[in-house]
Parts: C-alpha cells; structure tokens; sequence
C-alpha cells in the first residue's frame, strides 16, 4: 500500500471515514485500505446498485468494472438508473455494495449465529460517461472484470452497440469494507451446551466451461479460463 | 401453485405486476409466480437492503428469513435501518433485492457477454414487528434460512437478547424475479468469429463444517449440515 495516493491525495493509501462509512455497530469489522477494498471489489461479479425513484429506494443487481478509483457500471440507454445519471444534475446519489458469503457460523445460542463475509460499500454520485475514450475503456473493464482477459479475446463493440450502451462512472471516495472472520462467539456460560458449534465454508466454484452450442470446430477452449 | 392464495387473495398463484416490478427492458427474463420468487428467495444467505436516508440511498447486506409471503430481517436495536423502520409513520420504505450468480456468459462480441442470474426484487413498506410470538417466529425462520432445522439444535433467545433485538417485516405483495439462462445471443455475422463463445458455470459450494476451536469432545457433525 502506497504512503500517498496520487489519484486523491489522500495519505496513507486509505479512504477517510465519513459519517456515513462509519458502520452503527460492529465498528471493528470496518476496513478503509485500499487494498482491502479492491480486492473485494474485483473478486465479485454483481453489485446492488441502490438509487433514489420518485422518494422510494431502488436496489439492482447490474454487473461492474473498477479502473484504479473509478467503478463503471453500463446498461441499455433505455434503462432507469442509467438515464436518471444522465439527466440529473448534478448526478444522481447512488449507494453501490458489493457482498461475498464466506461461510456459515452456527453458534450454541441462535442469537450468536452469523455469516462470515466481506461486503463494500461505495456512497456517492453517478456520471454519465461522455467522452468516447473513457466509455470504450469502462466497456474493457466491464468485461474483464467477469473474465480477465477476455476483453482482448472478443469483438470490440462497434459504433452501433456504443451508442446503445450508457455507461456511468462513480469514484471510490467514500468507501468502507466490512468484513466478519473465525468462528462462533458463544457466551462463556453455553460452552458447555450440547449443540455443535462452527463454521461451514461456502465459496464459488466455477464448473468446466460449456461451450456453445454453435461454437465452430477448432476453437479450443482457452487459457485465460483455466485460471477462474 | 395454487390456484388461490389464502394469504392475499390473488388468484393464479402470483404477484400483481406493477409499474415498478415490470422492468425497462428485457421484460421476457421477468416472473411473477410464486414458485420461482421463493425458491430464488429460499437459496440465498444474504439480501441487499435498500432505503433512503437524509435523501439519499443505502444499500446493506442483510441475513432475512421468509415464512409464507412474509420476510423478516433483523438486527441490533441500535441499528440504523431497523430504528427508522420503528420511528417511521407509516413505516420504512424498502427495496429488497436478492440475486445469484449461476454463470459467465461469454459471447464473440464483447457488447453480449453478460450473466446467467436468478434475483428477486421486492418493493414495499417495513414495519418493526412487536408482537412477541411473531418475533420468535422471525428469529427461528432467520436462523433456519441460513441452515434448515437449526433453530431446534440451538439455545433459543433468551429475554436479554430479545431485547437487544430488532426485527422488521416486509409483506410480499409488490415483487418480481428476473432471470437469464442459456449460451450467448451473438449476432448472426459474428458466429464466424475466431473465440471460444459459451458459459462457465458458477455455484456456491459449503467446504467442510469446521467445529469451534473450544467444541466439547463427543459432539458429532449434525446431520443437517449434510443436507447442505
């Protein structure tokens, strides 16, 4: 982790925690290191975009991409959030989060079950994405970020499909990881209860590759999806 | 399905489309039955909450639980969402949403890749529950979501932890499922392309349980963990 962080100034390579990134409780599950946060950020493949619709919350789960400290999420030039971004000014507040289940904690008591996981949460405001570059850049990143890669290893949109993606950017600014780790917090006086207490794993796991079904002969499948 | 629903009324088994449960696009991965809404409900550990606060969205993940049309969501009493949902008149208006991963969609054209996911999306009002059997219910119903039959293998909450203890209900009534499957939708002039096109599959997988550190000695791996 860097000392400083060009991109913001700030120091010591973490986000600075705000009113709202301060978690209410378990304060000591809360992370702000840059290091902690894209490693989340870039192990998912959905985030839950939330967003404000005539005063009522709107909550999607849409696919994303981070470029250093900007995540970039795209969609069809008709669809809400997107054009809302596009036509609010200045931006329209979004709350971005992103969650991994890690495992299953079964305590003695009910009330000290939990999960173990780590989830992030962006607050901020979402931009339209104008400039040509930049949106055919954040249409790269959308698509290695579910296959590293794979950007380089497919047609590239044409002018046609550019124009009916919309593209919004929204900066890591205000920004906190939060994670639960370990087993069960019984109280001392269950230990000796005669319930089995523990964690059950639970993780992703990619299965083999299904081609398609009008896939041309001789096409291999390739590397780049051994290391998912 | 049924062909009525005790519990709302409907006819035919489903949730009533609304303005906000017919999406803006891709209408034809929309569902409306009850069947397919809670068994995408039923697989998932957490949701993502979705409300408004000082005007602007939040998004947190959350364990919940269901019984019949009804999803329970808990947390510490201190806890910001769930102090709203008691403080608000008349309620807390919430966004509920759920989504699994299934698999990576990789097209020849970068502009087709996307997902296979199931979510669900539900809309509505959440209330503090204070009856006092609804809240025991409401806790038995979170802890067997996370693993069916513990509730019955666990030390029950006792009243100190009943009080520290919030619990918010939110009706199914406004809700649809979205989902994709299958291969990729390329272009006919791209089926010529020289890259491997299809799907990688993506599940959740439990690793093996991990007694606590301080298990007591003669307490076996209950056999609803199997089950998992």
């Amino acid at each position: 982790m860097p000392e400083t962080d060009g991109a913001t100034g700030t120091t010591g390579g973490g986000y600075e925690p705000t009113a709202r990134t301060v978690p209410s409780r378990s304060r000591e599950r809360a992370r702000y290191d840059r290091e902690t946060v894209h490693s989340i950020l870039d192990q998912a493949y959905v985030c839950h975009l939330g967003f404000v619709r005539d005063g009522a919350p709107v909550v999607l789960p849409t696919l994303y991409g981070r470029v250093g400290e900007t995540l970039y999420v795209h969609g069809s030039t008709g669809s809400r959030p997107l054009l809302a971004a596009g036509q609010a000014d200045p931006g329209l507040p979004v709350c971005l989060t992103v969650t991994h289940v890690d495992g299953l904690v079964l305590a003695r008591s009910a009330f000290h079950h939990s999960i173990n996981y780590r989830s992030v949460i962006v607050h901020g405001t979402a931009y339209q994405v104008t400039d040509e570059a930049e949106r055919r850049m954040a249409l790269d990143a959308l698509v290695d970020h579910v296959v590293p890669g794979r950007s380089a290893d497919s047609r590239p949109a044409n002018a046609k499909e550019l124009a009916a993606t919309a593209v919004i950017r929204l900066d890591l600014n205000e920004v906190s990881a939060k994670l639960r780790t370990g087993g069960p917090n019984d109280e001392p006086e269950d230990m000796g209860l005669p319930y089995w207490s523990g964690v059950v794993p639970v993780a992703p796991v990619h299965g083999t590759p299904i081609p398609a079904d009008d896939l041309a002969p001789g096409i291999a499948t390739p590397d780049y999806l051994a290391a998912l």
